[in-house]
């Protein structure tokens, strides 16, 4: 058996759609505003596609920075917050030397705060009420919709507590009746508690963790790790040649969480400003 | 085999104990106010066991209501998180109708909200930053810690997930490098994943659901249930008797994580006045 590899850029196309559809439908241009702290290559690269993507769509993408100095931060933020001709507020990492995620996740506006950086949007995501989900999260289950992966009742596994993503995703998973098992670092013996997956998220950032001996026949496994490799390339958490000998469905790095992210994204700046 | 039974009143009486020594060394007299909104027998009851405890231990509880009309409990609630004598914020359920938790959770200052009511509390603490924790989450917590139970690397196993046991205690378990698994009514084969807890945390509410089956010899039961019976008793969500012979330990119903929700709830009024 080989697993079927999910097509991220096809979801990440299909969200891209029916997104323009909205979008020309809005009463208002939606506009994000990306604030960008400091010098990164990464980051820089990251914001430009972002940006592309943004505009194709007609979404305005207003790049503040780099940089902004530690000191001005969350009076940007928080000055975008004010700012009615915005609807979306993100910050980039890396951030300046002396700011914490959460100092500067809250001085973003809940009704804003697109990507889930602000605490209080994490809490209410618990507690059920509306708020944004950060939106590599919120790719991953978008990635099961679109799969028609059925999740209630199931097991889903995360592999990964960090807050942008592993948290987040057990919340997400928890609200669509999934039996959830949250996996790190201390786990003792990983493979025992990944083997019980009816859908497995590796989102730890460790090239090559989750091997075929992690994964149970027939699992689902979305791979959101990137990580960069020697050559220039990006690898996943997932060995994904081994793995798919047993899953039944996998998505690749890149080409799968990536792509999606960029458009759940955009899709939750549209849904800010047309809420 | 005879599971040991964890003595909750005598956990909660060196807690306060510890607290008694805290309350005396305050530069102030720590001061809960306690928000009871509506008429309830088992509220009445439980607010004046709280005041009465907190008295003896030196801490000031100010009731406010029965009743608070809807209309003016956020704005009550509002004026008692800016009130600078009051160092601890607490509303009772349940809430007059057309108020949701959340609304409710919102109007109480994070500083204040000792029984982490407010979606920003959880939001903190999920991401390691400081705040409150629901009380009787923090209880299973203050247990665990009371019992020298190890959770760094082990599986714990909580069933149920509202937002004021079951999610908070998994996030303060796998605080404590704990991998975590949250069951509910939609878990398939919740004997299943019970089975594999080193520490199993029962807190859906509903009697006797927790048998021998559903528990690995030696684990730690801890039973949140607190389930009238028609006789005008108390039973928890875990048969005791029958999970005796399996657990290696178990919380009984009544005397086990109640008693020591109280004193929890108290120590954190005491840290909110001396912070």
């Amino acid at each position: 058996m080989t697993a079927r590899t999910i097509d991220g850029r096809a979801i990440a196309a299909a969200l891209r759609a029916e997104l323009a559809d909205r979008v020309a439908a809005a009463p208002v241009r939606p506009c994000l505003a990306v604030v960008v702290p400091t010098d990164d290559e990464g980051t820089a690269w990251y914001v430009r596609q972002l940006r592309r993507t943004a505009e194709r769509l007609g979404v305005e993408c207003r790049v503040i920075g780099p940089p902004v100095p530690a000191e001005r931060l969350v009076a940007e933020l928080t000055a975008l917050s004010a700012d009615p001709g915005v609807h979306g507020v993100l910050c980039q990492t890396p951030l300046p030397a002396g700011l914490t995620p959460v100092e500067v996740g809250l001085a973003i506006d809940v009704a804003k705060d697109v990507d889930g950086a602000n605490p209080l949007s994490a809490g209410l995501l618990a507690a059920g009420a509306p708020a944004y989900a950060p939106a590599t999260a919120a790719a991953v289950l978008a990635i099961l919709r679109a799969e028609a992966v059925p999740l209630a009742g199931r097991h889903a596994v995360v592999v990964g507590r960090s807050t942008v993503v592993g948290r987040p995703a057990a919340t997400l998973l928890l609200a669509q009746q999934a039996t959830v098992t949250v996996c790190h670092s201390r786990t003792a013996d990983l493979a025992e508690h990944t083997r019980r997956a009816d859908v497995l998220v590796a989102a730890v950032g460790r090239a090559g963790l989750i091997g075929a001996a992690h994964v149970a026949p027939g699992a689902v496994v979305v791979d959101v790790g990137t990580n960069p490799t020697a050559d220039g390339g990006l690898v996943g958490d997932v060995r994904t040649e081994e793995v798919a000998e047993v899953a039944a469905a996998i998505t690749p790095v890149p080409g799968g969480v990536g792509p999606v992210t960029t458009a759940v994204l955009l899709s939750q700046v549209v849904a800010a400003a047309t809420a």
